[in-house]
Order: structure tokens, then sequence, then C-alpha cells
């Protein structure tokens, strides 16, 4: 009984303790960790992203493959979230993502906009609400507004809020870039403040050290910076992120790593679907592996 | 994969196909039926309810029974579920009950008022909410808009409206009572006609003849009756009621029955829980394993 | 080109008349007569009006007899638009049903209830919406206040109005009741005065003469009620009512003067579905061959 | 019967699924393609458009041609719409377009602001609105949020919205320029993630690869950019534009090849009205010799 | 550290948490009991309530007695909490009372209509807002519409809610009266299943047998019938109302019963200043006694 332990102390209402539940513990291995696949590269990066695997230009085949893999959740922009969801509601928890945008333009005054909203998610059955939020970046009034106003409606909601905590913009890229172990940091630490339920980030890089502040231009190991990016964002869950493809090996790494630190699960995308199916069920088995080993109740 | 195969033919939009889709087949035995716990009798009856068994008085104690018993989701009212869903968010689905009333005044020109709202139900975390429909009372044009605003938000947000259909007013009793085949059957037409995704009925006692229309006033088996009132449901999906605590072999048979004829599942509060902890887990188990042989894929 | 002559001259919006030429000129025969199919009778009656062939309970075997028979629009109300308007959505129009009741209380003061709105017609891709008026019922005022507002969303949003214009209520029965010339030539005008686009009425029985006021209490005949009716809605179209079921003879003939007297055309339910299947389609074949013969252009 | 079995996959609510039927198998070919005539550019580009016929600055000669053209649909501002649709209203659908500018300023930080709302085609009478989108513009933070209330109002008001996806900007120039593989690849799957149910793309160009994405810098032919397009925007309909005013052949053979790889229909404007009326006639002719060759049924 | 064990256990969001614990905790004993005073007596019942001590018609009075009697708070109606709370404000906790009405007409169809929003009490500093819920009445409808805005405007804004439950009206009448341990512990629980934080109640009277449900005509002890009544609340705080004056002796013991049954506090009004000054704070310091034996941490 009252399996959830770890959820009741982290200051949730009803709704957002509900469908934490759901995706935590009724769904992926139900044991507390999340495993995520995101899938909103189609827009963010293009179809080029999906040049590697064809198959997975396809929202469908994608949305299957959450089902087969297990995963916590899918997180998808609403315009795909509209047309292949149906499909298999309920299957798998949908994460809506509530902004987003190409990478044509430049990222030096990097902004997201909304193109979904709160209550759009809670008609389409969704688990959680994603915004992305550019840490760093010089348009931060019109981000603070655009979270502020979906903070304030996924509160009224009981939606949780997962935030794509994302170092961006050319101050950031002036003090060390996008990675480094003190924008990472950082990045974490201004979801939880701004009141994100859970919070997306990157593995952080410490030795990514060139013109960061004096505090972070120290030997730091991989351990140390993760777990001092999961202490930062304290009552907001944290989720790491695979990011680009990358040697099998070192994904499987940083995720135990990751978890180790307290991470409550990890969103691979790119990692997972750019490659033939069996063999994207084949990874997903071994993070399975990993998570397996950090149950939280 | 896609094992939701009878909700796809239902005309639901994405969030309530995923709402029920939980309700239906990742809780309770998943195999598509539903047993559901009511436990709005503290309003509609009152404390009295509870003399047979005090711990039942509890609404903590009924939650939990409802997590232990593998039910597909508990019913209760607003202040029950803002003060104890939370414990157990997300384990066991909600359904909240929108209207109740109390049975201190005579029905004769029945309405259940409203106190909550579909937004009250989404910010909870809940997968369905109930509404009252007092067909055949005289006050009809208040239950009619009540049901029409709750009906349009439930579609707005995508949440399954579950309508107890109840036959009830003076023109009811002087047409044969609101037992009978006539009223229940009418009352779940009703229920399907106003935009019910769920139905909540009486069992339909055709041998109830005196003074019902014509047409149902010849011999009608229980079986006949039943499958009747499930085909006038149509889409929307049936459940049948236990109503006042009766003999348990009796009350089976009822069941069976009603699966028989198509229904989705059962409803039933006092006949669980006015009986001893453990007995009623028994009682459960024997309800369960009539659903078990009606799975619906 | 600009085939649509007749709806011209009726002082319609855009909206509207790109709608009623929809249904008037591009479904059912296509010549400006229009041939309905009125499926509300599970509410208004309850299911005992599918005694008659069980078969036509289920919505979906009404749905598509309406597209097998070449009907010009699908009458129903909210709850079986949404659940089964989709598998033929657009292959025949909808007319959304916006109010109605059961007949368990008595019709002393009857009214008919909203259940759904205008912008749910829109939603639902609907060319017309359907209100029923009671007139000469004591519940004028909310009666009228009701249609006030569905009258004001139509004009708004370019959608049809259809009301049902039954004379009803305990005055009515005390001047003549509701089949008589003089109450249906009142109730076809009552629903002009009030913003009706197209109007529904029973066929007049002129010699029901008891009781009604002396301008009605002279010898008329069939035919010359029916043109007055017609005249008396002016500009607004008028659809002449099947009613209970008939012999076929009788209700051609009535057809053949409605249509002679310049109507629109014909509503028929009960006469068409409380048959089996091709029976049902061989009477509509009957009753297209009458509307041929009176084509608008 | 059921004849719409390619609109039943796309994800469409009931008024979407109706008015594309409506398009798609009531209009033109009947067939499930589209040729749709657009005529925003007395807006876009001013009066020089009509220089070649100077008729076409009629808009009812416009109109008039797209009832005789046989075409599934007509795209027009509210000025016109307002104006002209009247006498055509319900012969040919009307797609209202929500946005559009002059091409005054330049297009470096490229906006098309909204001038009419959803609310407005539902008034008209109108079976789809048309938004411009400029993928890639500095503006996005504009572009994005008035797509977003047009798509909201448009799945609320069950109104199928087609994106005139258009990659612009000086970001677009700078890799590649706006009609590139790239480019209209992007806008493509842009347009079906921010929720288009239709877009319009031009014809994309895998030869125009200076400064493209590595990707695609590649060769590919002609037929293999417009597969790749049509499988980007996946349950999204594509519709090809005509573009420029070009030789009929070279018109023609793209339009068979953008049929070849899946696309639903073609937007023809120039190409139609900037020559005289019969032979504006006679080239519709060829182009629906090609759409008759791939039927969706 | 973090004494407030008691109210860690009762489902409440964050405002409503602090607010409780600034009454419970910082107010009166600290210990979490309270001793309220209210005074709408003015309202309910007109001024001859101050004939037995002419001073209490004074609110400066009656504010400065509820501080020196170092009470948990003070019940008043908006008038008064407008022109004299500001006086103590933050001195003793303000209960604004949201409802009332005269005793000038009679109470077959009671109900208490709002004169004040959740709102206003956020404005005048208040720790609660207090409702009159008159259970069983057969204006139920207004009521229960009532009491469902405020709760949603308590919920919403984190304003704890204290629930007058009151039984009344003809039916209540018919069934035992106001006063019967069944009609007490109905409304009780009404009070709970409606939303209430806090329930004020009078104490029972299991002696009252005439005319009650079965299940209550039975011989109960005063102690074991507001034992249930507080079972029945569950997560309801509840308060013991004073009512009419009567013997202090009589009053204490029924105090003592009610905290020993788990009862938070009391309401006592009439009985603390229909006496002198210097009587009134020698009662209250009686009443004190009482609750400082039953501590809650």
């Amino acid at each position: 009984m009252e399996t959830t332990g770890h959820l009741r102390e982290l200051g949730l209402g009803t709704g957002k303790k509900a469908r934490l539940h759901r995706i935590l513990y009724r769904h992926g291995l139900a044991n507390g960790t999340a495993l995520f696949l995101p899938y909103d590269q189609g827009l963010e990066h293009g179809p080029r992203d999906f040049f590697a695997n064809p198959a997975a230009g396809d929202p469908r085949y994608i949305t299957r493959l959450a089902v087969e893999g297990g995963f916590n959740g899918i997180a998808i922009q609403i315009g795909l979230a509209e047309k292949f969801y149906w499909d298999y509601a309920g299957e798998v928890p949908l994460i809506l993502k509530l902004n987003g945008k190409t990478d044509i333009p430049s990222d030096a005054q990097a902004l997201s906009p909304l193109h979904a909203s709160v209550a759009d998610a809670v008609r389409l059955g969704a688990d959680a609400v994603g915004y992305t939020l550019y840490v760093g970046t010089p348009a931060l009034d019109q981000d603070f507004a655009q979270l502020r106003q979906v903070r304030a409606d996924a509160q009224q909601l009981g939606m949780p809020l997962i935030v794509w905590a994302y170092p961006r913009g050319a101050a950031i890229e002036a003090k060390g870039g996008k990675d480094s172990f003190y924008a990472v940091d950082y990045a974490a630490r201004t979801a939880s403040e701004l009141g994100a339920d859970v919070v997306k980030v990157n593995f952080p890089h410490p030795e990514k050290r060139a013109a960061v502040p004096p505090a972070y231009d120290r030997d730091f190991s991989s351990q140390e910076a993760v777990d001092a990016v999961v202490r930062s964002a304290n009552r907001t869950l944290v989720l790491i992120s695979g990011g680009e493809r990358a040697g099998d090996d070192a994904m499987l790494e940083k995720a135990r790593e990751s978890m180790e630190a307290g991470a409550t699960g990890l969103i691979f995308g790119r990692n997972v679907w750019q490659r033939e199916h069996d063999e994207s069920l084949r990874f997903v088995a071994r993070l399975r592996e990993v998570l397996a080993k950090y149950p939280s109740t």
C-alpha cells in the first residue's frame, strides 16, 4: 500500500501527484524511474534527423516504438499529438511539448515560442507538459512570461510541468558554452526556482572550464558534477538527456552516473530511434537494465 | 499492440479515449471490463449507511479498499476527493461525482445540484466525472441545463462523462416506478442521447408491469430486459448498479446477466463495504471472477 | 450557373445560404427539395419506438440508412451526433437538434430544454440546427428565451435554424388540439415571426374544428389548409412532418399536397425506419418520386 | 458506403472530417484529390498580377471560374469573401485566408498578420481556413502566437486548417533559399508539427544545393525530393503550389510527380487565371486529367 | 520542529495549512484547539439578542473581548468586518461570514444568501471564511450553487472554509427536528462531502428520537452521538456550537464530551457575551481549561 513514498515528499498537489504516479509507477519499469522518448526533432532540427533511419520520420512508428519499448512517456508537439496519439491513447503517457522552434535562425536571442496550452494537454489526456526554457538568453523577458503562464495553468489544472532547461544565447557562449557544469547546474537550479516539477538537462561537462566562473573552474569528476546538478534541482525531479547520438557504452555510463546521483530518469531520442527498429529496442533494454538498479519507493 | 479495439469504435476524442483506456485496460482486470466502487452514500443517504460496518464511514478505509480490491475506479464527491484522494493518487482512478443531494426532502421534483466542476476533476487528476440525471423529473429544465454544461466542459477537456441515469419523480411513480424495464430502458437511452460516455443504471425489472406503457407490458425475461437496455445505450458503455445490499448469489447472477448482455461492468458500493473488510474482498473476488469471463479486446 | 435562384430571394446571409445550398442542391435529389430523416424519438418517446424494427435502435443503422436513402439530412441529438456522425461525416448533412425532452411528465407545461449549442453544431460540421418550439405552452417565457439565444447564435455563425413548431399545452388542447389547421397555421407563422429559416410542421387537419377560433371553423380542403400554412411561413421554408406511422398511400398523398402547396420538403422518421431495411428504401424511393416533380430552381 | 477510408486514418475530429469530406469527395473530381484556386495575389503582390488578363482582377470572374472549372475550393481574403462569395455560396467550397500582407517591405523579418478569424470563416460557411506561416523568419514568436490561436479556434470549431508553409527570411536566404529541398522539406514538417491539417508547399528544388545543410547537399531526383516532402508531412495532407506562371508541360510534370508522391492535390492560381477564360479552363482540364489518375478511396 | 503533525494529515493545500496553523497554533492556547467567538446574531436574530447585556451590541466591545479572552478567531459579517476589524487587525484571526439572513420569514425554504466573497476575506486579512449550509432545505439547488462557488474560490485562494451545517426546513421538522442525532450527524457528513475544511454543528441530541429514521431510533449516549458526528466529519475539523445561552455546567460538560470525541474546538457566542464583561472572561477561562486538556500536536 502507499508505495509512492517518494512522491509524497515533493510538495505536490493531488493532480500532479496522480499524474506523476501514473508515469513513474504504472508505466515503464513501474519502479519510480523514468525513460522518456522525445520526438520534437522534426521541428527543432528538421527532417534531416530522420535520414539515418527514414522509418523514424513517421510519428506512428515512433509512438508504437514508445509502447513496444515500455517507455514512461513520449514527448511530442501538438500537431503530432492531435493526429497520432489517439491510436495509442493511454497506452503510453503523453507529454505535450508546449513550445518549440526551428533551428533556422541563429540562437543568439533564443526563444522557443508557445504553440499549445496546458488546456490542450488536458484535452488530449496528457500526463505532463513540457516547456523549453533558454537559460541565459537575452529574450528572458518573453521566456519567463511564457513560463509564468504555463506554470500557473499547470498548477491550476494539476498537470506536472517538465522544463527542458537549456543554457543558450550569446552570453552562455561567452561563459563556457551550453554544456559546461556551470551552465547545466545553473539551468537545473533556474528551473527549480521557477516552478518546474521535473527538469530535463544535458549531462554536465566539468572539463569544459574555459571562461566559466571561478567556482566551477576546478577539478570536478563527472559524478561530482551530476551529483551537484541533482542537488541543485532539490525537489524538482531530474531527467538527463541523451542529446545527439553517441557511442552506446559512453551513453550507458552517463546514464548510470546520472541515476547514481539521484536522477529520476533519462530522456533519449536520437540515440534510440536513429537506428533500425530491433536495434533500438536492444538499446532500450540496456537503458532499462540501468534504471532497474535504482528503484525509488 | 493497439489492444483497445473496442474503444476505437465508440466515437471518442483523444483525451476521453486515453482516460477510458487507463480505467479499462490498466486497472482492475485490465481486460476492458470495469468494477467501480461508489462512495457517495454519506451524502445521498447520510451516515446511517455506515452503521452496518462503521469502518466504512472513513473515506481513507474505503479508498484503500478500492486499491486493495483492484477496482477500476472510486466515485466520490469533491470534499472527500480533496482530502483523501491525494494519499492514493494515481493508484486507483478517481471518478469525481459532480452533483449530489441528501435524501431529506421528497423526490417528487428530484434534482441533484452541481457542487463541483469538470475543471475540479482535471485539477485532481480524475479519469472521469459522474453526473446524476433524474430521468422523468419535472425539474428537467434545470437538470438538462446542468448536464449540458458538464457535457460541454467534459468534451472540451477530454474527460469521460458517466451518467447515473435514475428514473425519478411523480410521473415515473405513476408509470410503474423507477425499477421497471420501461423506466430503466428509457433512462439508458436518454443518457446516450444527451451525450453520456458511460451510463450507470439499475438492473431492470421486467416483472414490474403495473402501469407501464403497453410496449413493456409483456413477458420479458430478466436477460431480455438487460439485453435491451445495453442495446438502447448503443455506444455508451453500460455499468449495472448493485443498489441496496442484497443476497450475494442474487447479485452475482445479476452481474453475470449484465455482462452477458454486453455491459462493460459493475458499480457496487453497499454490497461491498457494508460488511467486514476481508468479507468485502472475498465478495469482490467473486465479482472479478464474473468479469474475467467477459474480456473486451 | 447560379442555379440557386430560389435561395437568392430569402434574405439569407452568406453562411446560411452556403449551408442551405449544400443541403438542397448538393444532396438528395439536388433539385431544391429536401427529404430529412429525424431520429430523436429515442429521447422523445423512449426505446419503445424501436420495438417495431429493433435494428432501428442502432444509430449506426439509421445513419447508414440516411446515406443509402439519399436523404438531404439527418436530425439527431448531441449524444448520437458525437458518437455516430463521424463515421459518415460529410456524406449526409447533419442537423443537430439542440433541445429535447422525454415524454414522461405531462405536456401541460411543455418545454424542451436545451442540451446543446449552435457552437456544438459548428464543431461537428452540421449544416443546420433544430429547435423545438412549443407554440401555445404556458412555459413560453423559457421557450422564447432559449430560442432567442439559439437564433442569435445561428445568425452569428451563419447556421440555418430549423424550428420544429409544435402546438402544445393545456390551452392548445382547449382550442382544438395540436393538429388542427388553426394550430398548425399559427405554429408556422410563429416560427417565421421568431426567426426560423425553415419550419417543420405537422400536416394540418382542417376537419378538426371543435373549439377552434371562428375563422378556422369553416370548410377548408386539405390542400387549402396546407397552402395557407406555407403562405403563413412566407420566406421561411416549410417541411411537412410524417408523424406517427400511417398508411403509405395516405402519407404520399399528404406529401404530394404539401409540395403542391410550395413546401420545400418532407421530414419522415417513423414512417421510414419502423419497417424492415429494404422496405424502408422502397418507401423512400416513392417519396423521392414525389419530390422529383417539384424542383425549385 | 464509408467511402472516406483515407480520411478515417488522419486523426480528425468530426467537423474537420465532415468539411474535408465535402471538399475532397463532393466537389471537383470527388475522388479524394483536390484542385484549389488561390486568389490572394491582389493583396500579396498587388494588381500587377492581373495585367496579363485584366478580367482576372474581378473577384466575380474568378469565383465563377472556380465553379466552372470544378475546383475543390477557392482561397480568398475576408474582403472578397464578404462581398463575392454570397453569389455562389455552397457551389464551390470557400477557404478563407486568415492572414496576408503586401510585398512592399522586405521579407527579411517576414510576418503575415491576421486580418480575419476562424469565426469569420464559420459565419461565411467556409469549409477550411488558410494561414501563411513563414518558416525560418526571425519573427517566429509572433508567427507562432498567431498560428496557435488559429489552430486552437479551428480545433474548437471543427474547421480544417490549411497552412501555406513558406520558408522565408534572412536565415533561409543564407541557407540555400526558399525553394531548396531542405527548405521545403523543413517547412512541410514544421506545419505538420504545429497542427496543420493540410499544408501547401512549393515544389522542392533538390538541385538548389548551395549553402544547404550537408544532409541535403547530395544528389536527389525531383521525384525523390517531393516523395520526402510528402513523407515529412505524414498525416497532414499536401498541396503543391503552382507558384509563378511557367510552361504548361513543366507544370503538369510537377503535378504528376507530386501526385505520384502521395500529395492530395494542387493549388494553382496564376498559372490558371493569367490567361484568357477558355484557355484557363483547358489548362484546368489537363490538371484534372492528372488528378483523375490518383484517386484516394 | 514541524509541530503541526495533525494539520499534515488533512489533505490541505499550502495556504489553507498556513492559515489554519495560524489559527490553531499561534492564537488561543496555541495547542491545536480552537475557541471561536461568533457574532452574527445581530443579523440572524436581530438586536434583541443584545438586551441581556447592551454593551454586547457594540462590535468594538466584542472584538476587544475576543482579544482579551484569547479567542482563536472572531466570526463576523462583512459590514462589521469592514468597520471594526481594523482596530485589532491581526490580534485575533478574522473569520469572515459570507452569507446570512434575518429570522423574519419562516425557515420552511431556508436559504442563507451570500453577501460577501472569499476575495473580500483576503482583502481584509481574514484567516478563514464561514458559510451557512441549510442541510435538508428544499432550496438546496441555490444553497449548493452558492457553496460551490465559495468552495472553489476558497480552494483557489488557499482560504480555509468553515461550514455552519444547520439541518433546516420542513422535511427536517418532519423527520425529528434540527437537533436530533440523525440531523446533526447528516449535517456534519454533508459539509464534509461538499468540501468544508471545518464544520460547525450543534451538539447532537440522541434522545430526540421521534420520527427519525430507524437507524437512529435506538439508545445512544450523548458521548456516543458526538463521537459519531466527529467520525462522520472525518478530516473536516469539528467545532461544537454553544447555541442559545444555557447553564454553564451543562455547557462545559458538552464541551468536554465534544473534545473527548475529537472535536477541534468550540464556538460560543451568546453563552459568552450575554453576560457582563468580567463574567464573560471567567466563563471563557473555564472553557479554556477544558481545551487545555486536549492538545493536538
